[in-house]
Parts: C-alpha cells; structure tokens; sequence
C-alpha cells in the first residue's frame, strides 16, 4: 500500500476532477501491474495495472488506495473489471466520499467472492485525497497559503522591492508544489502589480495549473493559454463563492500565492487548509509589505491556528507546512 | 577536545568578564581531571582540572578549549600552573585574543619544554567564544535578538495581546537562552508596557542575568536585584553607545528580547550577531504589532541577512537560528 500510494500521488494536480489513485497487484509475492491515475483523470489507476497484469491478475491482490469506483461513467466501473479479471482480493485504504460510490465498490467486489480489506493506511490516503475530499464533501477545493517571506513576515521592502526574497531551491520548491496543486490563484493586485507567470517551470509536467485571479477589475495583459500556462480565469465576489465556483468545474486544489489582501481574506473566512511558509534569512522591517493584510483580531484566541507537519532547509531558506489545527 | 569544548559550555552567561573554558586532562588514555569556569569567572578551568588530578598530572595530556592565560591576575597564571603540574602536552583549541595573552601562554608552556598543539576544533571554539571574542576584539558584546512571532511576523494582536504566542515549550528554552547569556536587554517601550521579568524560570542556574533596559525615560516599578532577579541597568542613546558601556562592564553576550523597536535600531545599525526565531502556528495579521519596527529599506540588497544553521520543533512551534550572513 505505501507504493500505491507513492504512485498515486504522482497524480496530484493533473487528474482532476477525478481522485488522484494508485493501485499495485501482487500475484505470489511479485509486483505484476502498477497503475495510478492518469492525467485529465482516466484511465483509472486499477485499468492500467490490471492491463499490465494481463491474465497473472487471476487470483492476485490489488492494493487501491481508494474504494474502487462503481458507476458507469465514460467507461465501465473499476470495481466490475476487478471481477472480471479474477482479481481474489482487494485490499483499499479508504472508502470513497463520493456518493455515485460510497460503499458500493467494495459491495460488487464482495458480492463477486472477492474478500476486501478496508482502510489500510488510512490516514495517509485522507492527506492524499484532501483536495478530492474538500470538493466532494464541503464543495469548496482543498486550499493551500503560500507565504514567502523575510524573516519578519513582509513580502516586499518599504519601496516595493520583492525579487526575490527567497533564493532558487524555495523557488523551484514552489514551481513543484505548483505541479501538485490544480489552480494558482492571486488576488487581482497581485496580478496587476507583478504579473506573475503562475505556471510550472524547470519541472516536466504533463498539465500546467489552471491560473485564477480574484479580482473585480479587468486583468493586466497575461500570456494566452498554451503548452506554458494552463487556462485564465478571472473570478469575482467573496472567496468563499469564488471557490465554490472552482470546485463545481472540478478543482480539488487551489495553491494561494497571494497577495496579502487575498490571503487575509481566505485566512479570515477560514477558507485556508494548509499553509506553506518560505522564510528567508533577511529583516525587512516594519515598514515592508505584509505577507498578510488586516485581520481586525482583537484577541489571540480568535486567530486562525495551524500545526507544524514538515520542516527542511531549501538552501539558505526554511521551508514549514502547517495544517488547519 | 569536544569534552572540553562541552564542559566550557557550562559557563555561557555566567562567567562574564571571563571567557567560558574547559580543560580534561587525559594521563595514559584515563580522564583524570576536569574543569570548566567557574561562575564569576574564577577559578579557570585549568586550575580545576589541576586540583582534580593532583599528581596524576604529571606526564598528562591538558585539553584546553582557549590558549591557558599568561597574565597575573588575581590567581597565578595558568600556563605557569600547568608546568608546575609536570604537564607533558597540551592541545589548545585556539589562541586567546586578549592582548595580555595573544600567545604568550602557548610561549610559556613551549619555552618550559611542554609540546603544544594549537588550533583544534578552531571552528566550534570561536563560536563558543564569539562573545568574548567580540567583547575584546570590538569593544561589543555580541548580539542575539529573539523574534517569538505569528507565522506572519506579528508579536501582537491589532488589540494588543501578545501573551501567549508560542507555547510552553517554546517558553522554556528562551528561559535557557536567557542563561547563556549575560545580560537580557529590552526597549524602554516595552519595559513599561509588558513590566517583562528578564529573569531565568524554571531552570537552575548560579546567576541570574543582567536585566537591561534602553530608555531615555525613568523606568517603571520591577523587582530589585535578588536572587531571582539580576542587577537590573538602564541605558541611554544610541545602541551603538550603550553596548560599548556594556562590554566595558565585561559584559560578553546580550539577548535582546525587543520590542520592535530596539531590534530595528539594532538591526540597522549592524549590531545583531545572531537571531533565534519562534514562530507560532498561528497568524495574526497585518494589523498586529510588527516584530521589527522600520528599517526604511529601498532595496533587498541593503537589507540584513542571515544564514540558517538550526532548526528544531519546540511542542507546537518553530525555532530556527541563524547567524549574521
């Protein structure tokens, strides 16, 4: 299970509006089919390692690190195919939120004869899915702040200078955590004031973000959709409805790079899930430009807390991940 | 040597004017003696390892983390102690900068037909000196300004609560920072509004540190010097000036624990050394008090920089350290 769900991540950011999953079937203690999602969505992760296995699949494990899928959709349910190769066990590390499924894919796999272990890794498989869980659950995607900043929590110097505060490994760093999300959003400041790239680059990716401005006003001139930059979406209203709008096209991750307004916004709604800090070895002062506008907290206990998973050392950065506490 | 360099530490913020050092004294492959500073800075380390090895002395290898000292003090000087000991060989970890003894120690073990090795394990050995080291060679204490900040740099809320931030653990390891340095220094700002305590808690330690308070205004009411509480000292004008009076005190090694405004005034007058930041899980935003106060930076490259050397996990927080790039 820890290698399906090292393939299945590989999916991140490309598979929406599907899960990103990944399966490996083991017959007699061999490694005969591995398959994760693909992008765009399909084909699932159990069709590509079920056609890998070809007929050694007959009387093989399959380790999904979801609930297979049952529903007929553009193509015949995972769960059937499982039968039909003669799969004898399956063993999912978690059910499928999804109502189409639910329960109902272990159900065909059991009523088939095949014996179904449940909830294996677990945990790791909820990290995994967040994004999908967050769409499909509170129908908003799953969102991550990403704050780069100096060492006193300010993004710019007192005359607008912020190229760069961080150094190349935390910039590449974020061009890969670009790669995993499904959209980069910026507030329509940010947008106008740096226009900002907002794709993959020094990264082989096989899909590029889709770019979303939150913004009431017209957007600045940004490069037209293409193999560099995913599609442009400008948005308006409260972010809460922005993003709601998102996960009805099918986002399950939306990556924040500002800027603070933006960030304050999403902070103050309690619309943030993960927060990714990039803190570089400089003072910028307290006249610089705020990683972070007005909250208007009056008490410590209002403010929005998060906890410490991951800590590196991103060259001469330091790189910290924090999750909704 | 990395026992010596250990046993030295102990002396960090007690030991003041004097340089913290340690000396093992090693007789046919057995530790037969041990010293570091003591509080007060007397007896020396070497005197100590002496007393301890008695006539096992004799023939003995003496590990000095600081070339022994050559001056008539108020004690004999220790390199002629260690002669009179019948030392064979002593391997020092640097020589000492004080211009009473710049070599002339190693000079009197090696005219007394002692072998002597200089110079290992330099690197660790300045560090652990850098306050001494910055006291002699430029007439300043060396600098540590703590940051205990949100993850977006604030040290309060837009309504002024600022206790607590971090979390206990994080609490406790600045009352060990507290210990290793001689003196604790706060603005005269948040003297009067936090009434701080600037003492060690929750830790034994044989001398409490000078309380410092920068201010051109009388200070508010705060306990008198005790056992709990270190003398207690306010300066006036400009920092550069009031830590020239702190180093020709002896003072070696200051904590400024801000607020704001200190640690800009520090900061833009190149006087910070080193900075140990907590950062909080939690964000507090753009209208929380600052860290740092303004530095009036146009450009990124005049800001101050610093490089990463540690990071750890304190309970929920973050502590990082990084040393003037």
């Amino acid at each position: 299970m820890a290698h399906a769900l090292r393939l299945a991540r590989r999916g991140l950011g490309t598979v929406w509006p599907n899960p990103a999953v990944g399966c490996v079937i083991v017959q007699t203690g061999r490694i005969v089919g591995r398959g994760w999602t693909q992008p765009g969505g399909r084909p699932h992760a159990e069709r590509i390692a079920l056609d890998q296995a070809g007929p050694l699949a007959r009387g093989a494990t399959a380790y999904v690190t979801l609930e297979p899928c049952a529903h007929h959709g553009r193509t015949p349910p995972c769960a059937e195919g499982l039968v039909q190769a003669g799969i004898a066990r399956v063993v999912s590390a978690m059910t499928d939120p999804d109502p189409r499924v639910a329960g109902r894919g272990h159900g065909i796999l059991r009523a088939a004869g095949i014996a179904v272990t449940e909830d294996l890794r677990q945990a790791e498989a909820r990290e995994l899915q967040a994004g999908f869980l967050s769409r499909v659950l509170t129908g908003r995607p799953f969102v991550t702040l990403k704050l780069a900043t100096s060492f006193d929590g300010r993004i710019a110097t007192a005359g607008g200078e912020s190229q760069w505060i961080t150094g190349p490994q935390a910039r590449l760093h974020v061009h890969a955590m670009r790669m995993i999300h499904d959209a980069v959003m910026v507030g329509g400041g940010t947008a106008r004031a740096d226009r900002p790239s907002l794709n993959v680059r020094g990264l082989t990716t096989t899909r590029q973000p889709l770019r979303v401005v939150l913004s009431s006003q017209p957007l600045p001139d940004m490069p037209a959709e293409g193999p560099a930059h995913g599609p442009l979406m400008r948005l308006d209203g409260p972010p809460e409805v922005a993003l709601q709008a998102l996960a009805a096209q099918g986002v399950t991750r939306v990556f924040c790079e500002g800027g603070g307004m933006l960030a304050a916004s999403l902070l103050r709604a309690g619309l943030v899930d993960q927060v990714m800090g990039y803190t570089a070895g400089v003072v910028l002062g307290g006249d610089g430009r705020a990683a972070a506008g007005s909250l208007r907290l009056e008490r410590l206990a209002d403010a929005p807390r998060f906890r410490l998973v991951e800590t590196r050392r991103l060259g001469g950065d330091l790189f910290h991940r924090w999750l909704r506490a």
